[in-house]
């Protein structure tokens, strides 16, 4: 519009999930017009970022070093280990509060047509965890989608596989707990506006309150 | 979250207008699972627009050069001037094709109590250019709000004043017929949800038709 320069920007900021050409624009000429030092600043954290953000070499979650901070803490609960999709999952998750364990970032769900099979989602990387660490539960927190939900199974499959032969070749017994996280009604939920397959979900894994 | 570096980027990305805590969390993931190089061309762009990109030195739009396309453009209506508050404006004029004169870019509007006064906004470059260039008609296009109203009031006021001064001293009068945009009831607009501001001019300035 103004320039090519102009232009380039707009172009680039529509790389962000959720910006389309007019916001993108809105948002160029914002920067131009108050925040050129704060358009400087988004630059500098934009290449420092991806210069020195990689993936953690033990949960393949996002770290500036190789093993992340919730890998290294010896204050995590070594014994609960929480497999799920994208380092989203995990930032939601920590937001909650509710879980003092540790993760395993799976970057993705399985999808064949795609060419996502166990290697792309590290399944070998977890499993070979699986039979080294003194690891009591394995809780899988992959999305509540159909993948999500295929990922999971496979995962189930993958550790039966994985323990009968290590079981076989050692002759002891690896005792591991798998859960899945809960679906049901969300907090706030009105049963009017659910879906009927959570409702059905919900009424199926029904709580005895008293 | 994840890393020091993570989290000034999440605070970086807040400086664009309507990205709060959760999108720039998403932006930034999403930045950085996929689209890494596209982040660095975004830094660059960013980089770039800032450095090179500054306000036309005739109409205060944005430019890379001294004087914007627009200004510099001979095919353009020399007799036109366009006043609107912001270059947002100028592109959103530009796009409806509606216009082939020229644009002054106030870069906002009055607002005593922010300290934003006449040279502020850029009127005294905007009276000389009436006084010196072939312009015929000034059309008033700043918002339709309170403040652009009244802007647009203050403009009409100066530019009596400066042209009775002008025509004393040099003896020969300054035609300049003054227009403002039409306000009136958007394409689309149902009256039933129209304002009644908006619907008591559009009915007030009602066209004859035949």
């Amino acid at each position: 519009m103004f320039s090519p320069k102009f232009d380039e920007l707009v172009q680039r900021l529509r790389i962000l999930p959720g910006v389309g050409p007019k916001s993108a624009q809105r948002m160029a000429l914002q920067l131009l017009a108050r925040h050129r030092t704060g358009a400087q600043a988004l630059a500098h954290a934009l290449n420092d970022a991806v210069l020195h953000i990689q993936h953690c070499s033990v949960c393949r979650s996002l770290a500036e070093s190789d093993v992340c901070d919730i890998c290294a803490s010896t204050s995590r609960d070594q014994t609960v280990l929480c497999v799920v999709e994208s380092p989203a999952d995990v930032a939601a998750i920590e937001q909650s509060g509710s879980f003092r364990g540790r993760y395993f970032v799976l970057g993705g769900h399985l999808s064949p047509l795609d060419g996502i099979g166990p290697e792309e989602i590290g399944i070998p990387l977890l499993l070979s965890r699986l039979q080294t660490e003194p690891i009591e539960e394995l809780i899988l927190a992959t999305n509540a989608t159909v993948e999500g939900q295929a990922t999971a199974h496979y995962l189930q499959a993958a550790w039966q596989e994985a323990s009968q032969q290590a079981t076989t070749q050692s002759g002891r017994a690896m005792p591991l707990k798998i859960t899945r996280i809960a679906q049901g009604v969300p907090q706030g939920g009105e049963l009017e506006y659910v879906d009927s397959h959570t409702l059905s979900q919900a009424l199926q894994y029904r709580l005895t309150v008293r």
